[in-house]
């Protein structure tokens, strides 16, 4: 069965067809690495660490396999996290025969189908509580686990054929559907998620009613149906302190939305089932709304490394431009929750600024939440840090390792589409994708040491001659891109597809160069805390000091416009990375010792500049605590533009 | 009897006397009209809000003597709010005859004493539920409440020789002692105030016991008794969400604190408990405890406005140097507390960085607080807003305005001390004070168009010759203070008390200067986000530029070094304040159309200067919705300074 996290190939309102997981093959270059031995090294240090913490034996207790009562847990969602790595999983034993991992998973899944009940009821935070049984989907995010039950189980059982899992979440898919209707209860589950795994689960099955039951979720959003009860002291009082209706997006109809608030990851998983239903009923007020708050993150919200979310009170969105760094939410989950849901838009509408979004937050905001080993995990991936923040093993909230994880094992995923127009390229990275156009195999080669060169040599090779389309996401970071074939070069314009049409006969080689140079970028005059500051980037990666390369505290330096950069390539840090090193001036730090305020007549820069040296973002805390910073003073930012010359 | 907030004329290791409300008059200048007209909107518009919101109706129903109960309260201390309007009556009648509101007065002290129990217990919220009683002080604030009820009846005893209330305290009081102490309950209440309470009322009374429970209170915190016990949900949830024990300042015992944390007004209230207990016992290593406090508090985590508590998230202080402007909290309760604390660091050691940090904090985050017209509050304070944020007449927790009512009808008392050198002057405004020096009586004269001109005419006026000093408190922000007397000229340094020591005869005049030129004020690089950008100040009044002022989005104007500002005291603008008015360039805003991020390399600025408008802070929002900004960018902010000349 094709491997596909979205399977739109039979949505009638997606623009392109996912090539699967299986048709793709990461060989080598930057990202063999990560979806390789980085992506196992997680799934057994999260398989142990779901031990550990007990998650497993909930499963084991409720059905009734210990007596031993599990650790007591924080948090009511600790079964989404097993059911995550599951879906991790699934993707990996795509095109990997790794038996001892099989037969663990084969376990863990024995474990669970146990542990339901007669009507299809699981969820073990309420076992041996049938009253408590979806009394609070304000919080009990009973639904949320049975989406992330849903969506694992479809991985296993596209990826391996596994059936136990699959027909347990399809039995509670069937209850949910029952419960949850115009006649049933009427109403939502506090978290997200439910929606897109049952349009997933359609797309599976054929079975209308659960397309039908996450178009009833997202139609009774936004009718103030999470307001606990007043006699609820604790689920009020919660209510409150995260902000209310808008925490939840339930404050107005998902129809009528045009900005993006409340809760990061609650906002964005349900972006992506609003998409997958758009993508089934084509409905335009669904799109359109959704058009209206990628434009509103995109454009006032988002992260420079594409992260989302800017308050730790709730975890939320913060209002237009407030994006502090330091203090920056920037979940993992939000970022991958961001990448889905633009992954989602490409496949709607075939436009590549959702690539953009996408390769963005992958380079940067995503991969910043794990560790070069895979083992290690940040929940909040701040812009900055004046030292003491480190990354962890897991988390008593342990919804990031395993979403990274099973982000990771699906990205052979997200690399190609297919449509009538032919072969779409999405991200670059060395590897081989085998697609079949109007019946002609095809096979596709890149070759390239993306992100850190912008060269990418690809190869497309025919069964027999047969005319399509090449289409080739331009980055909307390249300011010269060039495509070069048969020795015509095509200089395209960034954030497009470029469509390279043409007979294709045997084997024929495309070279893609997009130059990377150093970016000095400004954020927008409203984001008053950048202002004066740029951030550095090259090719999709931004760049970072962090103290552990630097004599000189990070926070002090500042650079100004004609700073040369030396780039260099590497190998031996941080899994091969390119480097940036400039000279910089240091703010005087002498003059305020025991200060916070003064004159601004004193000197504020230091007498001598220093050589500093910067590393891509996402490899940041790799080596023990540290200073970091993102965002730079530019002490020349406000520098005019010579004034235009006059005709005389 | 005089009519101290703090009296701490008996208390062995106190430097300074208060000189009472009563001895003071506040004679027209900047303050005539904010304790007087201001004061008393307040007074009775709170008077109003404390019936609408049933906050006065709790008393009388915990009396019986209305069947009707009262609306459900969000918050448990909705007593405190009361107990708090009372004390600010109490310092408004030490001089005032009006007998309205001493009967309003009179009736709502005759429903609260109703209200009390048998054994002293006084908290409505209790009421009818005595299983509750002392069964979490991590969160019911009962003896806050208390220490409150302590303070308004304290005020009032002391100002109009109230005895009804009084003894209710009393009463409550003794209930306390004898509860918690080392052979009964040990335990701390989850919100300091109790502390500085109960001294005060052993300074009232002279009963050692309030002083050792006080002491037993500040000894007992640190020591973790204020987790809640396991199977209480709700306050375990809220326990973690506010962030554990350092949120209650509960993480370590008080002696051994440096670093200031947790919720701001529970910290600093602490604090002032602290201070106080010091001034009784002298013990050394809380007054240690305390200048560590201070020194992180005023070098590393205090708002250029006075203000403190920089977190949405559990109201909170951040860590060293985080200090975001339009998600500053900067609780109007925090700034005025902050004001207690420096008050009583004040009285204790008679240093005038203490003095500096009350103006600071009075002249811009406390009346920042409260509408021109006295009816309208501000909770937090921030120091930036893109509009949408505005004042209210009440608040579901209401802490913020009978606090600065308190603190507005209390401020006669703030202006002056005594010691054994002579008579203390701290604030500066149009006053007269009364005093006895020695057993001479001296009237002291100010004379001042303070805070918009630094001219400052005083006269001594004794009744027979006597030698003493006129200590005058030479503020922190003046470069070139000059003081006059009988033709002489002294230069005085800044941030210190000039001691004029001298035989004072009849009517002495006594001239200071302190010349208010605008300050371009930068913070320290560790400050990311104000980092190239400065703020306006001039005396101790900090600006802003609010948009209802301006033509263009203050969030756009950027100055340079060499502005030239026009000062100019607008009598008919907002209660009469002392405007800038200066050329400045604007950041260009058309080239972000649509986009969060570009490169730095197109124009930063717009082409033309245009002429803006600066404020006081504290005057902003008075006049609709608007956007306001504190921090401008300065756009030659990182301009080197001239090289040294070398000898050749």
């Amino acid at each position: 069965m094709p491997v596909n996290v979205v399977n739109v190939s039979r949505s009638p309102h997606a623009c392109l067809r996912p090539v699967p997981i299986d048709n793709v093959d990461i060989v080598g270059g930057f990202w063999g690495r990560w979806v390789g031995e980085t992506a196992r090294e997680a799934i057994w240090h999260q398989y142990r660490m779901l031990e550990e913490s007990d998650r497993l034996k909930r499963f084991r207790w409720a059905a009734g396999r210990t007596s031993e009562r599990p650790l007591r847990s924080l948090f009511v969602f600790d079964d989404s996290d097993v059911y995550k790595w599951l879906e991790a999983c699934g993707y990996y034993l795509a095109k990997r025969k790794e038996d001892e991992l099989k037969g663990v998973v084969e376990s863990v899944i024995d474990d669970i189908v146990a542990a339901q009940e007669e009507d299809g009821y699981l969820f073990t935070e309420h076992h041996g509580a049938p009253e408590r049984r979806w009394q609070n989907l304000t919080f009990d995010h009973e639904l949320y686990c049975a989406g992330h039950l849903i969506q694992g189980a479809i991985a296993l059982h596209r990826s391996v054929g596994e059936e136990k899992l699959f027909w347990a979440a399809v039995k509670f898919a069937n209850l949910i559907a029952e419960t949850f209707n115009p006649d049933g209860i009427r109403g939502v589950c506090g978290h997200p998620e439910i929606e897109m795994a049952l349009i997933e689960l359609y797309r599976e099955t054929g079975e209308k009613r659960y397309l039908e039951t996450a178009e009833f979720f997202i139609n009774e959003r936004g009718r103030d149906s999470l307001r606990p009860p007043p006699e609820d002291r604790l689920s009020n009082a919660l209510y409150r302190i995260f902000g209310g209706a808008s925490y939840f997006v339930d404050h107005a109809p998902v129809r009528e939305l045009s900005e993006i608030v409340g809760h990061a990851v609650r906002a964005l998983y349900l972006n992506c089932g609003v998409t997958d239903l758009y993508m089934e009923t084509g409905e335009r007020s669904l799109l359109d709304a959704m058009e209206r708050l990628w434009r509103n993150f995109v454009e006032r919200k988002m992260y420079i490394t594409g992260a989302a979310g800017s308050r730790y009170v709730s975890e939320a969105f913060g209002d237009d431009y407030e994006l502090p760094n330091e203090r920056a939410y920037a979940e993992t989950c939000a970022s991958i929750a961001s990448f889905m849901w633009n992954w989602r838009m490409l496949l709607a509408m075939g436009e590549a600024r959702f690539a953009d979004i996408m390769e963005l937050a992958l380079y940067n905001s995503i991969l910043s939440g794990i560790s070069l080993d895979g083992t290690r995990y940040f929940y909040m991936n701040p812009l900055a840090s004046s030292g003491g923040y480190s990354r962890s093993p897991w988390f008593p909230c342990a919804c990031c390792p395993p979403n990274i994880a099973r982000l990771l094992t699906s990205l052979p995923g997200y690399f190609y589409s297919t449509s009538e127009r032919g072969l779409w390229v999405h991200l670059y990275g060395s590897s081989k994708a085998t697609v079949n156009l109007d019946g002609v195999g095809v096979v596709f080669r890149q070759e390239t040491d993306y992100p850190w060169r912008g060269e990418v040599k690809m190869t497309v090779e025919c069964e027999e001659p047969a005319t399509f389309s090449l289409l080739l996401r331009v980055p909307g970071w390249c300011d010269e891109p060039r495509v070069n074939v048969d020795g015509r070069v095509y200089r395209p314009r960034p954030s497009t597809y470029f469509e390279l049409r043409r007979k294709w006969r045997g084997r024929t080689t495309v070279k893609a160069s997009f130059p990377m140079k150093v970016r000095k970028i400004a954020s927008h005059p409203y984001v008053r805390n950048n202002v004066g500051h740029v951030a550095l980037a090259r090719g999709p990666t931004v760049y970072c000091l962090e103290s552990v390369d630097n004599r000189v505290d990070p926070r002090l330096v500042a650079l100004e416009r004609g700073t040369v950069f030396r780039e260099r390539f590497r190998r031996e840090l941080l899994g091969g990375v390119a480097t940036l090193s400039f000279d910089a001036w240091v703010a005087d730090s002498a003059g305020w010792s025991g200060r916070l305020y003064r004159s601004v007549e004193a000197p504020m820069l230091g007498r001598r500049k220093t050589r500093v040296n910067a590393i891509p973002y996402y490899a940041w805390a790799n080596r023990g605590d540290s200073v970091m910073t993102v965002w730079l003073p530019l002490i020349d930012y406000w520098k005019r533009a010579p004034p235009k010359k006059s005709g005389r």
